[in-house]
């Protein structure tokens, strides 16, 4: 039903936009395709991210970019391992379990210990020190979808800081409810963090039924017993990199314009919206942007490495790219639905090219809001660096969550006529500050 | 948006029903809850299953029943092992695969071999002979969902027929899309049958995604090479049995009513929509026919065993049962969202009864419709054997061969309100049939 609604809304979006006679192709789609079906799943650091690197060189090869090259650097990877988790008391039930991204392993064997329930993650904060002594913590949550993603802020601190604080509380093991919106049996990984390594205990997630079966448990008050097998861990030194790829602009003086995405996915799904798509939504816009004639400004795409286990390529890039002025950055990397909203920063200077865009998106039912334009994960190091000018095009993440960072992220997920429409909004912006002849600047 | 849509035509129902001043209570959560809770995964001769009678037996005592009786018999069920599928060529993908019940085991190490993707049954079937020789088949299919379930007769031969038909061709091994209507990287399990057992081979469903994926690499004509896992196999002489209860009516001598459902499960998932909520809506609604005063007919409920690898439990109870009269047998054995359909099979003398049954149903929003009622499984050996009248109740199936023999089969997917409507649409049938003191036949 839903799916039938929102086609419904997309038909109508794309009758709007064929009003102004764009002309359309399945570049967006191809990528998305293809580096699904041939790639596949391709973790940070692992030979199947080089494949997709030579992968990505050849596509963006073929399809006319210039200055197509690897920027190289190392990270430290998560290799999975064995994971298994079961609950033999009071009743005996086998889990959904994933390991999170620098989880450490469990010992030979696994570890069985009693597994105490916090309801949320200021519960966990609240047990006294050292009473999670020999035992696993078991952390839920309420997070719900919404169609701006807004529960990942304040849920996900229950994977990226409940490990660590249930650790130094005594914690031998952490399991928490799988950071998504679904009732799939299949669990969401994603990193956590360790302020101390060393410190590090064995952290997984369950599914989110399973997460329900555990509270229901719990409620029961009989205590719970955990046998927990995880063997996935910490590997430094893996080579990981960039590929970045332009289309050059008329003026090389000019600042260009910079659009993010990454290439490598978690090891669970095939990374069709997270974010195949979105390397295809950027790249079929830079190219469709040419079709006027060759834009005033170099566009340069930004095809990041190892933004999964931390941001690794955005912060390379940073790095690497400090010095040279970047006009604005752009950023896909919330699935592959349709755009619903735009944000800018933007100087007073540029409020007629902000106000040609707004009402260009218009036509597509696409809303303008206040809130000011930040970009995204890969462009957070360049945009603190280089004070770009920042456009947010936001998608709806309605069902995001039901799919981030499991098996479930798969090319089936992602609707062409959605994809297309993201393609759309993207050129739309892309005409209009790639022919910007003057300074572009942020409002602050 | 599915769900809300229909939460809030079931709201209206309620509201109708509530006019009818119907009291309610929570049997069948509670038992639907607590068998997927205390007992879980309850595979056909299992240990689990053997647990699970017991439970039964104690809630159908507690909650009043008389006669709450054990049958038992023997059965050959499926033991699971280990089973994964890794496309080696030409892109590597770790498949998520399940196998099959009564598939025999791979080699030890597995098997690695050529797969041939056939886009039907009828595909395959028209396969010459031995051209499969040392192949693994690969069978598509395209089945979608509806409200009746339709597709499930005929594009469930390929999983119940298909097997059999790749070995006669030669083939060392086959998989096939599971037989089901959801995007989720869960593959669906279910029985296959080997017209000679000697000749049986190892089996396995994919998920959907996964079959997608294998759809579109055997599009690009490259040939596939498969490593195939799958150590479970078929185990004789497993105990198993079936539980029966009964609420004695006022008139011991007319023959009883008969419900029926079924206790044992698949092993993925925890068998909440099957059929754990199948046993809660015909007790709950034999219990709650008792409100009005003890009704003239006995009502006796089977929880019946064995099910899922091949209606053993319903053929036990048929042969077992085959010279005791009943007046009217009915099932519930498809989920537990809402009754939206009847259809009786009963006399022309019987016209009265069914007609006092419509215009209360109709009060429901249920339509009765001109085929004639069949049963289920469950009730196929009793009704061949005694000719009893039938009254189907069919639920709405639109979204049950998402999770149908997956690990997704589990608690969160009952929706309460939907429970609830099935009970009372089942209490209405109950207060009809139950106290009718003239015969109660079928039309034929």
């Amino acid at each position: 039903m839903r799916k039938t609604l929102r086609a419904a809304a997309l038909s109508a979006l794309l009758i709007s936009s064929a009003v102004m006679a764009e002309p359309t192709d399945d570049v967006a789609w191809q990528i998305t395709a293809d580096l699904t079906t041939e790639i596949g799943a391709r973790p940070a650091g692992s030979e199947r991210e080089a494949k997709a690197r030579d992968w990505a060189v050849a596509r963006l090869k073929l399809l006319g970019f210039q200055n197509v090259r690897i920027e190289p650097f190392t990270v430290t990877g998560f290799v999975r391992g064995t994971e298994t988790a079961e609950l033999t008391g009071p009743y005996p039930h086998k889990l959904h379990i994933t390991a999170l991204g620098y989880s450490v392993p469990t010992p030979t064997g696994g570890l069985t210990a009693q597994m105490v329930y916090f309801p949320t993650l200021d519960a966990l904060k609240a047990a006294p020190e050292g009473s999670l002594k020999g035992k696993i913590a078991f952390i839920d949550h309420a997070f719900v979808a919404s169609q701006d993603g807004a529960g990942y802020g304040p849920y996900g601190q229950v994977r990226r800081q409940g490990p660590a604080i249930a650790a130094a509380k005594g914690a031998v093991g952490v399991v928490i409810r799988s950071i998504g919106t679904d009732h799939n049996r299949d669990p969401h990984t994603g990193v956590t963090s360790w302020p101390d390594p060393a410190k590090a205990i064995p952290a997984g997630a369950v599914s989110i039924p399973d997460a329900m079966l555990i509270a229901r448990i719990a409620q029961t008050g009989k205590p719970m017993t955990l046998h927990l097998v995880l063997e996935g861990r910490p590997q430094p030194n893996l080579p990981s990199g960039n590929v970045i790829a332009e289309l050059p602009g008329r003026d090389p003086s000019l600042p260009p314009i910079m659009l993010a995405c990454h290439l490598d996915s978690w090891d669970l799904g095939t990374g069709a919206i997270d974010d195949a798509a979105g390397c295809g939504i950027i790249t079929a816009a830079a190219l469709r942007a040419q079709r006027g004639g060759k834009p005033l400004r170099t566009i340069r795409v930004l095809w990041s490495g190892s933004e999964e286990i931390g941001v690794f390529g955005g912060a390379a890039y940073g790095k690497a790219h400090a010095d040279e002025p970047h006009a604005l950055v752009m950023e896909s990397d919330f699935g592959a639905d349709r755009v619903w909203r735009v944000k800018f920063n933007l100087s007073a200077a540029n409020k007629p090219m902000q106000d040609r865009i707004t009402a260009r998106l218009a036509l597509m039912g696409i809303v303008p809001r206040g809130d000011k334009a930040g970009g995204g994960a890969d462009t957070g190091a360049i945009i603190a660096a280089q004070k770009p000018a920042v456009i947010d095009l936001d998608q709806d993440g309605t069902r995001y969550f039901d799919l981030h960072h499991t098996p479930d992220d798969t090319l089936d997920k992602v609707d062409p006529a959605q994809l297309e429409q993201n393609v759309a909004a993207w050129t739309v912006v892309l005409e209009e500050v790639a022919n910007e002849a003057g300074p572009i600047k942020p409002a602050d």
